[in-house]
């Protein structure tokens, strides 16, 4: 590998973060459990996010906005306002969120600075992401933080041109195969996937990923091995 | 002046933005009259849109969850669940709105092109300004889109140092005084201010500018001279 510049994902790669939307799923839910039984508002919901995906984008904004949506649409009109002002609250909640590190991270990041330009790359809203690299505490560590609106082939070009390097100069690291590990491999870049115990469904792929520019770490601590071989 | 990149400002600079946000407040204040006077529920609005502005950033999406936190607010809990769901279709159309060019901004974009390095650099939602670039048929323009969560000192001198510029070869032009103006002028770049007839009551400053690196436009054509003195 000839890398140049490493690209970390940001949520449940640097930090914890699938666990506090599914905890705020399961809070919106049970608000509406007398109307519908909790898996199936959970799968409303799902579908409403998706729906909006392409108009509202990945992060908190959009995910509180499909709640509202969601709520009104399962309980037929009979929402009890106060219930529209919970969901208001949980998505405050959620963007004052303390920031817990995936553990290891920070020592793999002393040991690659100096080594090649890391940056971050992640989807979301940007004021909440910058928000949370600042709160993490390891903003020192990255040239910059990237937030992209999508994690495809196009988008990774752009990242590529903008970063002025090749292709094969990148390497991602992230816990979803869709967006941090299939698309990189597709425009000749790099990839390692460092897998988080839960995922998002809408980022699942059913796939195995077999590829010479391709490695998979059971733990962020691990990806060290590649780098230096 | 020596500048080697220009950047425009979007909303309100390169397209209309504002009148739809008064459009939308207008209908917003109007699903309440019954409950208190329009001007009222308007004040209430701005009130709310600040206090969340430090955590839901500038952007649409901010803009309609704080539409729905004042609805709560001034109906005391009277509110009909069809004006909720009104207020998130409010927020969808906004989304979906056409582009409308400011006049005479693409022979503006013509004349320079090839001359200088043309960027986008704009507040508001990520996906929401990429879109509106997209739509608007001026990408072929710009370099690239920077996407900013605010327009400050700190956020300009991490632009020229992302662009790998000197803040001197730097020129802003846009219709905010406070944030496409002032923070420039600060840093040591230089800005063109190009007022539109509306701007949100956030963004008025009361002073007049004065400086040896700012220039006044009442219309985007009339840049060209300063440029090519």
């Amino acid at each position: 590998m000839n890398v140049k510049v490493i690209a970390f994902d940001a949520d449940d790669t640097l930090w914890v973060n699938e666990p506090y939307f599914r905890q705020t799923e399961e809070k919106f839910c049970s608000l509406f459990s007398e109307f519908m039984p909790m898996h199936s508002i959970e799968r409303e919901l799902l579908k409403t996010e998706i729906a909006n995906l392409g108009l509202y984008g990945y992060g908190i904004k959009g995910f509180v906005l499909s709640m509202v949506e969601t709520a009104l649409a399962v309980t037929a009109g009979q929402i009890n306002v106060h219930a529209i002002d919970r969901i208001l609250t949980l998505g405050k909640e959620m963007l004052n969120q303390p920031i817990e590190l995936i553990e290891g991270v920070e020592d793999v990041l002393k040991a690659l600075q100096g080594k090649y330009r890391l940056v971050v790359a992640t989807k979301g809203d940007l004021l909440d992401q910058e928000r949370k690299l600042k709160k993490s505490g390891l903003s020192q560590y990255f040239h910059h933080i990237e937030v992209m609106s999508e994690k495809d082939d196009a988008s990774y070009l752009k990242l590529v041109k903008h970063l002025d390097i090749k292709p094969e100069e990148l390497l991602m690291i992230g816990n979803s195969l869709k967006s941090d590990v299939i698309p990189m491999l597709h425009i000749g870049g790099h990839a390692i996937h460092v897998p988080f115990h839960i995922t998002w469904v809408h980022e699942m792929v059913e796939s195995q990923v077999e590829h010479h520019n391709f490695k998979s770490a059971t733990h962020v601590g691990e990806i060290l091995q590649y780098l230096n071989s």
